[in-house]
C-alpha cells in the first residue's frame, strides 16, 4: 500500500544579486564572512513598497530561499559534510547540507537598507552566504526572544577553523587598489572569506591554485595550514 | 508586459502531532510555552532511520512547516497584527503573521527526544507553536554560531504581556488532577498559555469566557489585567 505524498507549491518573491558567482568560496553558514554583500530584489507584486513597511525597524531578518544548485533527482537520507572530511555520514536532518529533500534554505543576514528603487522594494543584505541568482521564498523580522536560543547545545556543527594570516602578492595589491574603486570592501571581504578556509576538509593540498569567482573577478590563492596566500584578482571576462 | 512568476514544489516529510487543536491560544512565537508539546512524525521515504542519525546531539531544532489553515487567495501587502491592537498596518515581511505570500512557518523548538518507532523516525519537541495536522517541510539543527544573534535589533515583535497571576476554580482543580494522569506537564503548560495572554489586542473584555482546545480538553478561562481564572477543563468529544 502506497503513502500518499503530500506536495506544496510555492512562489518566488524576489531574486538574490550576490558576490559569490559560484558554490566554491560560499561559506558555509551565513554570518561568518560578514563583509559578503547581497542584493534582494523583490519582484512584482511582491515588490510594492507596502510589503516592506516597518522592516527597516530591524537589524537582521531571516531569508528563506531555494538551494536552485542543489537539486537532488531522489532522496538521500544521508550526507557526508565536506568540512568534517567527507568520510562521516550524517542524517540529512542533522546537517545544514544544500542537498536535503525540500531544497530550502535559511540564512539570518544583516539588513543594511531597504531602498524603493523606480516604486520597488530592494533589501541591502551583509553576511549572507547566497548563490548568485537565488530565488527567494520568504522574508521574515529576526526576533531574538523567540530565535536567538541561549542554551543551545550543538553536535557537529562548530567545526574549528584555525587562525589564518591573508597574504597578499605585490601584483595582487595593485590589482585590488583598483577593484576598491568599485567595492571598497572588497580587500576586508577577501580576507574573511580565506580565513573561513572555503577549501573541503579533505582536499587541503598546499600547492594546488585555488579559485573563485566573486564580483566580476577570479580570485586565486594557495593556502596552508594559518597562511592563505592571494596570488591573483583577474578582472572576469 | 506580464513578469515572469517563478514557482517551486516541494513535498511534506512529515506531520504534527500538537497540543494544540485550534488557532486560538497557540502562542504568537515558539519557545513562549516551553511546556507546549509536540509529535513531529516523518513520513515515508523521510522517516528512515538514518535521515535522523546524528540529530540527537542537537538540543534545539528548526522546523520548517507549511501554515496550512492561513491560505491567502490573492497577496496582501500589509497586516495589522493582533497584539498591536489591530489598528497598526505593517508590511507582511515586517511580521511573522501567518497569512503571506509562501505560508512557509519557521519555528526553532527544544528536541526532547528522537525515537524510532516501527522503523521510523518520531521527534518529540518543546516550546512550539504547532497548530495540530501542520505539514512539515523540513528540520535543521539550530546552530548558536550562525542562528543566534546577539547584536539584533528589533522594531516591532517584542510587545510587553504584563504578569499574570493564573487560578483554577476548585472544580477546576479536580479535573485537572484527573488530567495530570494523562499529562503531567499540563498544569504548568495552561499557566504559560494564559500567562502570554492569547487574547488579541483588540479584545480585552475581562467578562468574556475565552476557550480553546488543548490536547483532547476544552480549557475555559475568563481574563483580566494580571489575573487569568480557569473555570473549566472539559473532556472534549
Amino acid at each position: 500500500m502506497g503513502v500518499k505524498r503530500v506536495h506544496f507549491t510555492f512562489e518566488q518573491i524576489g531574486q538574490i544579486e550576490s558576490c559569490f558567482k559560484e558554490k566554491f568560496g560560499i561559506p558555509r553558514q551565513p554570518g561568518l564572512v560578514k563583509e559578503a554583500r547581497a542584493v534582494l530584489r523583490l519582484v512584482p507584486p511582491f515588490s510594492q513598497p507596502e510589503a516592506v513597511r516597518g522592516l527597516e525597524a530591524y537589524s537582521h531578518v531571516w531569508i528563506q530561499f531555494v538551494f536552485h544548485k542543489a537539486v537532488c533527482k531522489e532522496f538521500k537520507a544521508t550526507v557526508r559534510p565536506p568540512k568534517m572530511g567527507g568520510n562521516k555520514r550524517l542524517g540529512v536532518f542533522a546537517t545544514r547540507s544544500n542537498f536535503r529533500p525540500n531544497p530550502i534554505g535559511l540564512s539570518v543576514v544583516e539588513l543594511e537598507k531597504v531602498e524603493i528603487v523606480n516604486n520597488q522594494a530592494v533589501l541591502h543584505l551583509r553576511g549572507g552566504d547566497f548563490l548568485e541568482g537565488t530565488p527567494v521564498l520568504d522574508i521574515k523580522p529576526y526576533l531574538s526572544y523567540s530565535d536567538s536560543v541561549k542554551e543551545a547545545k550543538e553536535g557537529y556543527g562548530c567545526v574549528e577553523t584555525p587562525e589564518t594570516t591573508v597574504i597578499f602578492t605585490d601584483e595582487v595589491l595593485g590589482d585590488l587598489s583598483q577593484a576598491e574603486q568599485s567595492y571598497p570592501q572588497i580587500r576586508q571581504f577577501i580576507i574573511e572569506l580565506l580565513q573561513n578556509d572555503p577549501r573541503p576538509g579533505y582536499q587541503k593540498d598546499p600547492e594546488r591554485v585555488y579559485g573563485c569567482h566573486i564580483y566580476d573577478y577570479n580570485l586565486k590563492w594557495k593556502q596552508r595550514e594559518g597562511v592563505a596566500e592571494v596570488i591573483a584578482l583577474e578582472k572576469s571576462l
